[in-house]
This record gives C-alpha cells, sequence and structure tokens, in this order.
C-alpha cells in the first residue's frame, strides 16, 4: 500500500537489531487518519469473507484493529496480557514469546466473546517472527472459530513469521512488506 | 448521553466491589460503531477548544482515544504501562496506583509526542479512584502542555476521581455519570 510505503520511509527509522521504529504514527503515537486508511483498504480486502470479528492482542493492535472492525461493521476483540480480577469466567489463553520485551507472557480472552459461528480476521501492527500471530490462531482453534486471515500493517518478510502462515495455508493480508533494512533504507516487496 | 446510559443498563453487570463489567462493547470485545458514536459526541464537546493530541492510557482507553482524536482531526497518543526496550530517548514518567489489578505500576510516554505547543484532551473507558487521571495529568505537566481537559465513558460519580478534578478547576466531560449502582440497578446523573 503506497500510503503506508511512503510514510514508513519518511518518518520510520531503521535501528540495530532489525527495530523498525514508527511510533510517531503507528504504534506510540497514532496517526488517526493514517490507521483509519489502513483499517478501510484491510475492510475492503477482506469483503466478502464472511467475517464476523476482528481479533487483536493488546496494546499495539487496536488502533488499526478499532477501524478495521469499524469499516467491517464488525465488533473488535483484544486479547489482554495480564490477567484482569476483572476478567472472571471461562478463558482461552495461549502463550507468546515477545522479542521486543524479551520474556514470554501469556494472552487472554473472555471465551464468550469467541466461538465457532464466528469467522475471525486477526489484525496486527508488526508480523515478524509471528509468536502473537501463533498465539492469536491458538486461541481462535480453542474457541472453534474460523480463521479468514490476518491483515498486518507491517510484515517484516525476512522474518519467518508471515511465511509459515501462508505455508500452513492461512491468508495473510500485510500492507507492507518490507524485504531488507538497514541503515542505507528500507526495500519493500513488489506488489 | 442516552445511547451509552441504554447500553450500559442493557448489557453492563454490577459485581461487588463496585465493579461494573462493560467488556462486551466497552473495553474487551469493542462495539465500534458505539465507540465511534462515544468518540463523535466527544469530539463535539470539545470543538473549539484548540484540541491538538488526545492522550489516554494503554489498552482499554486507545479505542475511545482514537475515535474522538479521528473526529477531532489529531493524532491520539497512548502512554505505555510496561518499558519498552524500543522506548528510547527522553520519557515523560507517572507512577499510578491500579485498584483493577492490585499494584503499582508506570506509564510512560515519549518526551518528544508532547511539548509547550499541545493543547491536550485526556480521554479514558473509566474515571473511578482518578489514579489513571492524575498520572496522565502529571504527564501533561511535565511536557508543560496545557489540559483541555478530559473525556471519560463512564464516571463512578460515587467514587472521587472525578470530584477531584473538578475543584481543581479542570473540565471533565463524562458521556455517562454513575451516582449509584447494586444488584438492583443502576442510577444516572441527570444531565
Amino acid at each position: 500500500m503506497e500510503l503506508l510505503e511512503r510514510r514508513i520511509r519518511q518518518d520510520g527509522t531503521v535501528l540495530p537489531g532489525n527495530i523498525l521504529k514508527v511510533d510517531s504514527f503507528l504504534n506510540h503515537q497514532l496517526d488517526t487518519a493514517l490507521l483509519d486508511a489502513l483499517g478501510a483498504e484491510l475492510a475492503r480486502r477482506y469483503a466478502g469473507a464472511g467475517v464476523t470479528k476482528v481479533l487483536t492482542v493488546e496494546a499495539s493492535g487496536i488502533a488499526v484493529a478499532c477501524f478495521a472492525a469499524r469499516h467491517l461493521g464488525v465488533p473488535a476483540l483484544f486479547a489482554k496480557k495480564a490477567k484482569s480480577h476483572n476478567l472472571n469466567g471461562a478463558v482461552l489463553v495461549a502463550r507468546v514469546h515477545s522479542y521486543t520485551y524479551g520474556r514470554d507472557y501469556e494472552i487472554t480472552v473472555a471465551a464468550r466473546f469467541l466461538g465457532p459461528d464466528d469467522r475471525v480476521l486477526i489484525v496486527d501492527d508488526f508480523l515478524a517472527n509471528g509468536q502473537a500471530a501463533q498465539g492469536l490462531l491458538a486461541i481462535c482453534r480453542q474457541a472453534g472459530a474460523a480463521v479468514a486471515g490476518f491483515g498486518i500493517c507491517i510484515e517484516k518478510g525476512f522474518q519467518p513469521g508471515g511465511g509459515a502462515l501462508r505455508a500452513a495455508g492461512v491468508r495473510v493480508e500485510s500492507l507492507a512488506i518490507i524485504d531488507r533494512m538497514d541503515e542505507n533504507g528500507i526495500v519493500f516487496r513488489k506488489a
């Protein structure tokens, strides 16, 4: 998606350790006009796919998930990382390793919000090693819900997450796929 | 706001310990059409107030903050609860006590996203004891930013957070204020 690639080139910063900082517009400060456009594009790609719910994980996936869900006319649902005292009742849980935070954590969804009648679009800001993606897939599997596919803002194409999902037959729509990045620049995969 | 009060009566559940569960539409599963309407109403109330940025704290404030910011045509910014490896550079930090999670935590914002030229609308899903609200105010103060006021979905009017802010001269717009609640029902404050 040209709009997103241009913004990444303009405002993204590549740091050592394969880190792409986009916190001025995507996952700390949020350019809500851009995020609305990204959500609209994900909704366009999944129009007619029978999506009943958009699933993401807190915190940085929530913004794009909300706009995508709004355009699809369905609810969004975000998995929680900390166990809230208020999240009583049956829960769906998966274990996820975070490379960003350097630790494992559990993601949790209240079981009553996801079931066999659902067809889920899983949305996130980044797809890299695919740890969070696999956790969200596991939660859908536990719920007996079908997965329409993934809707990702930025996929790091040089890391294995997206390839593994596609190899397993899962639909992955990434609005920008980075094949290489270093201090000299960013190379996007051609559409 | 009639739309929100009706929805709270219909789908909210009052639990012991002054807990109001609204996780089927406001802070776990998200009714994005409702949240868009709440964001539009906050934007309407703060139209002409010169807001340059909407500030919230992860995770449950992000949805309404995004929709409010989209309607105001400004960026949203969410304070982080965990210290990310990616959040380098100067940061603004405040300490907050969570009654929900039963512990203290720090909230952090990258300093370059908030400054003396900003006029901030602080948005959250709930206002009860006001701990998160005071933390977000402290962050604005550290940044030298002006605070236009607060935009809250549900204020627990029987807890001291909202009253303390108003007594200090801060503008607080709450879309629903609950004066009493128990197993027999919920009493909203008249507008």
